[in-house]
């Protein structure tokens, strides 16, 4: 079993083309023998954004602290502190930080993905 | 795209014996076509607790607010907000609240299973 503050794993830049002012950490993973799903936390500086993209996997998402907007297809959506969202496989979507805080969320995806 | 509060999912007494004070929503699973795994919601009031047991599938949690200690084995280890706790397979395990507000937390789970 493993209990440790999400703060213990090491933060990534994501350095992704389209991708701005987003920090990445692997809290659960292959690291710790995970044999389905990954889970990651994510940081959003104010400005900031992920690419928007799709991909044939989903991602289960649930915002921590903040507020900004997901890309649903062509429109984007409000999103805040408390709100859960799931994003089906080969969705357009992209995550973007429109308030003055940073924008944390977890996202979730199947294992055998390395990608956002 | 499914956007939404996790207040909007109707929460549930967990009936399942072992378990006391325990709450919990589905905020992301069959219902919304989420193809390899389940994100729950779940809330333990102060003294309460989940079963202790184990099962042939892992969980992954994140402490979202309060503070408690999850049985590892034979031990129990303190576990308060911002702390990851990944659960492997057949590992003995239970959650409780040792504090005075509630001990909120996400714990996903392969898509397949119904139980805690």
């Amino acid at each position: 079993m493993k209990v440790a503050s999400y703060l213990d794993t090491p933060e990534e830049v994501v350095q992704m083309e389209g991708a701005k002012g987003v920090r990445v950490r692997w809290v659960i993973g292959n690291q710790d023998g995970a044999p389905n799903f990954a889970m990651r936390h994510f940081v959003i500086e104010p400005g900031g954004h992920t690419p928007a993209h799709s991909h044939p996997y989903e991602h289960e998402v649930f915002i921590l602290e903040g507020e900004g907007e997901v890309l649903d297809g062509d429109t984007y959506r409000p999103i805040k502190a408390g709100d859960v969202v799931f994003v089906a496989p080969n969705e357009f979507h992209q995550f973007r930080n429109t308030g003055t805080a940073p924008l944390r969320f977890l996202c979730l995806i199947p294992i055998q993905q390395r990608c956002c």
